[in-house]
């Protein structure tokens, strides 16, 4: 018994052995693991990155004149956002973000917000001023991204916003910002001063256009977990093809003939509205709010843009409403139709929360921004660039 | 005893305890990292999002006039040819690739081949024509795929047909379905109105072809296994190499000078040829492969193109059969040469397969297309784009 | 006790066998993910492809009649440059790289610093000099990098040269190399004759200048562990945007004007310099290294320039000695008062050996390229390509 009492305990000795050893290459594995996918989250900011820069900034060279400059103010928006955001993350201001690449994620979300407040008056800011202009908004971009994803005051539960790839909190918020303040930032000869574009700024236009379209379902799928990474990807394909169907026949029907910046702007509008919703909609549902957000879009830039800058004495020189502000908030509405389950009250507060801050605070940002003075000849390099 | 019996099965208990949650955290890690992988497919999407969008429609930007409309071409032709493609996906027609990531790349696949097939009738084609073209041709591509690939009809056995990166289905299918349409779609005044690039169009093409030189080996490595992924690429980048190396050579000793049309063009035949047997060759098979399909594009380019579009009674605008028609071939044809234990006759039996229904496709959709009557200018956006 | 003793075996050897499945799971799981994270490579590895050709080929669009010249000897540079290094690696001299995608990665470095080398005498060779200038290069190159990196002839001990991101050995030696070419390559008619932007050809060089930023990251970070990637992204876009901002401030101050030459090649010199120690700088030290690089090369370009020139006799194109040159210096310098426990005396040697032998070589193989002639019109296409 003693014999078989000694064997069994060697036999039990090795086996335990064994067991820890398999349960440390478990944890090891599951640690490399967490590391992996922290750098397809990686891969994803880069995509991201690619919208900041070769995207959005090519986007707006679609100014004929001010081609040098909207690439610069982009490049010079891009590098106060990002540092700011990660260092108000890095100090835990209103919530810290927990890993380094998802501050990173939030902060290039946090950039691309800024960009699209600055394509509404783009071409009628001194270049500092979009540095100044950066410096002020973030502030208050990261206040609304804290009261809506952050229970700020508790006005809204965890989770209770959806708005996964931030058709509220980045699109519709940096829109009206925008609109904020153009209302400051147009002087009078510009509000009859054509916002012109010609064959070749056309063609770059196109190109930004297709690289933010290409890089989207990154955009939209960057803190998604990897079992959800395809469906959200297919969601935005497929809300970005409806959207460009959508606006081409759109555009030919409002105006009879294409618009060049119809199809460079609107296309986009499905990228915009399906980021609420992107990981939980289904295909044909995606597809829908395409269509509809194209098309909304494109009615935006052919019949409402001119009223709009009537009304508030204001150009919207990229016409970011028509892109990013109404599909913004369609894509946020959407929501309430399409997620079972949602806590509906919270996501019109939200929505309300958004349009009063980002209004509020771009008014008063205009305000600041344009002490510091006024770009001498709109929409042209020629006064700040050496030829 | 019993006391040594009842710690032994305590002992045991515990062992046992510790081996589930090793065998349950096992298989959670493998479910985990079939996801991861998934997600690495989705980044190759992202890839060949890329090439489709900037990389083909910057490609076809060289026609001088005709940007805004081969742009927006190409955005209309990927948003039709990729839900059409994941609608016939999910509900199961001639095969269903099982997983939704799948469905996506091979919907891509779909769209590169309709984009190809545009490149032959390009800037004769009224803008609602080439949406209309996306419309006929998927079905086409979808049955010739499944003959090939998914044993349609029994013709070929499953996995008989080597075409990793798709020189065959893909590229060959889409430039001769492009010849038969132009047999129509090419009047008389057309055929001897030049195509006319200049220096802004030939750079904005020099960058689409950029872009698709440096995201081919996501395309050739799309639904490859994670560990033969490294290879591929390799193989991809060396044909590439070759090819880009030849075509300098052959054009300036065909020509006298260099063609900035054959360097944006011949230089992507090796990744066209070497698409069958991207993941099977050695690094020197692949190279070499990427000589002749580099030297025998710009033959095709300098020397071949003008005889066949006098043979065809039409204009090839893009010379798909230069890039995508005759490298094609080629590399569906190495896989002769270079795959060990090749089932010969299927092999050949695909490519017959594939020149026939392509040819006869392309012939019928060309006359359809042409029932929607013509565009009214040629290669020039003026007649259909506000300036 | 014998029954107790069989039961007991039995249990035991089920233990056994589901220790060993485990173990086979454990070993086959931890070959997958090794897999999974070479693919994460090639991602990056794609990512620099994408520097190499559209970022580092379209920066040299700025050229205004050389664009088709400048992206085919880009094509061509990198055509030669990454099958020689590949077929260097296969056949073991001076080392080899263990894997397939590590050996992908270092021969893009490789071509890396041989496009920056090209920059110096950009426009100055016919098209076949760039293709000879490559072959020549490749060998000096893999011998700077052995003697830094591969303890070659035991001068530096393995590990002890800190460049992760090559500031010395991809940046610096290329920028140097190149400034030895051009003491040949440049005539004294070259030196009299002004290197013309227009406008257009400024917006394409602003195009490859946002390519190279966005990409960045994964240039540095191509080869490091994932635990590390994003702590290294992060640094390199903080030393990016710090380079960014200075570079406007310092633009603006020293030429009272933006020159848009400064935002498209200083703002990147905080990629440059933050190689060296990517991955080992805190935060604030990766936005400093940024703001100094800056600044530095804005410097170069504005005043330095057209001194270096004088005393050299020979025309830096690209201007890589300010965007390559000192900041990779400053990079290598860097990692003296920033990386704990640093062997200070292998860090200068290295740095003083690729000083050396950058510019011997450069200087030797001008002298040999220069025997095959001289391009007939300096900075256009319009000797070389058919118009």
């Amino acid at each position: 018994m003693n014999q078989t009492s000694t064997s069994l305990t060697k036999a039990l000795k090795i086996l335990l052995t064994v067991a820890f050893l398999l349960l440390f290459a478990g944890i090891a594995g599951a640690t490399e693991l967490d590391h992996v996918v922290d750098v397809q989250k990686y891969n994803r900011a880069i995509h991201i990155m690619a919208m900041l820069l070769a995207g959005f900034g090519f986007l707006m060279v679609f100014v004929k004149k001010y081609g040098r400059s909207a690439v610069t103010a982009t490049y010079l928006l891009v590098s106060v956002a990002i540092p700011l955001y990660i260092l108000k993350d890095s100090l835990g201001i209103l919530g810290g973000s927990g890993s380094e690449i998802d501050s990173l994620i939030l902060a290039e979300f946090a950039a691309a917000s800024l960009l699209i407040c600055a394509g509404a008056p783009l071409g009628r800011l001194k270049m500092g001023q979009y540095i100044f202009l950066g410096l002020l908004f973030i502030p208050c971009y990261v206040f609304n991204e804290w009261l809506l994803l952050g229970n700020g005051f508790g006005l809204i539960p965890s989770g209770a916003f959806v708005d996964t790839g931030g058709s509220i909190v980045i699109h519709a918020f940096g829109a009206i910002f925008g609109l904020g303040v153009i209302m400051t930032m147009t002087t009078k000869e510009e509000i009859d001063l054509p916002v012109e574009a010609d064959f070749t700024s056309d063609r770059f236009s196109l190109l930004g256009s297709m690289i933010l379209w290409l890089f989207w379902p990154s955009f939209c799928a960057a803190l998604v977990a990897p079992e959800a990474v395809p469906h959200t990807a297919i969601n935005v394909i497929l809300a970005l093809s409806g959207a460009t169907l959508a606006t081409y026949f759109a555009s030919i029907s409002l105006r009879g003939k294409i618009s060049a910046a119809d199809i460079a702007n609107a296309a986009l509008a499905g990228g915009v509205a399906i980021g609420s919703v992107c990981d939980l909609a289904s295909f044909p549902q995606a597809f829908i709010v395409g269509i509809l957000a194209g098309a909304l879009s494109t009615f935006g830039f052919a019949v409402l843009q001119s009223k709009v800058e009537n009304l508030l004495k204001g150009i919207d020189t990229c016409g970011v409403m028509n892109l990013h502000g109404m599909p913004g908030l369609l894509g946020g509405l959407s929501a309430i139709f399409i997620v079972d389950g949602l806590n509906k009250g919270s996501q019109i507060t939200g929505i309300g929360i958004t349009i009063v801050v980002a209004a509020l605070g771009g008014f008063v940002v205009g305000k600041i921004v344009a002490m510091l003075g006024r770009k001498k000849l709109s929409y042209d390099d020629i006064d700040e660039f050496e030829l």
